[in-house]
């Protein structure tokens, strides 16, 4: 049994105004919850009995847990088809990567990514590629909305992210970091030299990478369309030409097997 | 004006029942009805006058139009944020590839992809790579049921597409066409041999590429994380997987400038 104030609880953390009052938020359903778990403390559970039952040794001493009939997880559920399991965690501080870090490693910025499924692909992708940095506009969706969490399917808490003002944060960069993006005048990524460090930029949806931002950019990258030259007639899709560069990255550094 | 029976009319169309019956499909919004004017007939079009003032040349001859209010346009609209104009347009019949197309062309198969925004992104990435036939199981979302139609920004009509039973389609090839799928055990596609023809199947969100089609595959692909041997602790999303597939085999033919 659940109280009503806990689900007006659970309802207020859809808004990021409540998440940051709180430092709080939601995650539902079997698997994000078990992800979720293993990176972020839990402060409240609300789950089906058989959820408990099966997950007793997962559970958090100490953590808050109300056991819910079917129609309380409807009801305080935010999914269009709510899953057994509902969670309150606690936000994790930003974390820009250290210097070091900044050294060595290939991390991705987001320059107003606004679409929550769009950046949560995006996290996953960050996870599938071992990029362990996202820097975020604070124009970026916020990645502990509902839609964000579930989107990442439990990516969250394995990589870690910032919200911070890119032009500034990439002038403060030494200049030996290479800074990426890809325009539709940039050079072919395909034939363009990448290293295994330096600073991906993605852009928005609609209208790419800021001016503002794009001035801070030292390697102006292109996804060529196919055939070549073919009128590029629309962009890619944010998550999809991030998919491509990481992939392109990440290939040019991995060992081939058999060749 | 716009009359109650034309609304449930547009209405009905959210379905694929009334869309097989009729024949007939909607698009909302200025880019999507100007991209989908060039491949299909019209045979309705409501919007609001500013937007049929300025569209008049584009208007085939004899096409009925409504001219909306505001608010007309938000009753009769499936989206959320309804955009100037609705157009309901005539499907085109399937099309399978011809012979000499899969003799020379790289065809993509769908296998069960049921989320209408991956099908959407799919079949905008066809259009970005250059591959004019996609062939879907007939367990795949439909092409014409709204969020694909509005995934696809207009990349329909450019591509090719038709639903037919994948395991009798595969079997029913030449043996020379060869016809690669992803698997978790399949060779690093950065070390497999690619080729500029062939069919490229992509399987289910959850359940990837069914037994039944997988038996027809003749090259077994496998898309590595980073670091490679990281465990793969879930896959990637599909329309993410089919980006990095299609890019890799576009850059194995195509010209590098300057290098």
């Amino acid at each position: 049994m659940i109280s009503k104030q806990q689900i007006k609880t659970i309802h207020s953390l859809r808004l990021k105004k409540y998440r940051d009052q709180s430092g709080l938020f939601v995650g539902e359903g079997p698997k994000v919850v078990a992800e979720l778990l293993q990176s972020f403390e839990c402060t409240y559970i609300a789950a089906l009995q058989s959820w408990l039952e099966a997950n007793q040794t997962f559970i958090p001493a100490g953590v808050r847990c109300d056991t819910l009939q079917p129609e309380e997880l409807a009801k305080t559920s935010m999914l269009e088809a709510p899953q057994q399991v509902i969670a309150i965690f606690r936000k994790q501080p930003d974390a820009l990567p250290t210097t070091d870090a900044l050294q060595s490693e290939l991390c991705l910025a987001l320059d107003t990514v606004q679409d929550p499924g769009n950046l949560g692909t995006i996290l996953r992708l960050a996870r599938w590629f071992g990029i362990n940095h996202v820097i975020c506009s604070p124009t970026t969706a916020d990645i502990y909305s509902p839609k964000v969490v579930q989107a990442t399917m439990g990516a969250l808490g394995k990589v870690k992210v910032a919200y911070t003002p890119l032009p500034q944060y990439l002038a403060s960069l030494s200049n030996e970091i290479p800074v990426y993006g890809t325009f539709l005048d940039g050079t072919n990524i395909y034939d363009a030299p990448l290293t295994s460090r330096g600073i991906i930029v993605m852009g928005n949806e609609g209208n790419g990478i800021s001016q503002e931002t794009a001035s801070h950019i030292t390697q102006r990258l292109y996804i060529p369309p196919y055939p070549m030259g073919s009128p590029a007639i629309e962009s890619l899709n944010v998550g999809v030409a991030t998919a491509i560069t990481c992939a392109e990255f990440r290939r040019r550094i991995m060992p081939i097997p058999n060749s």
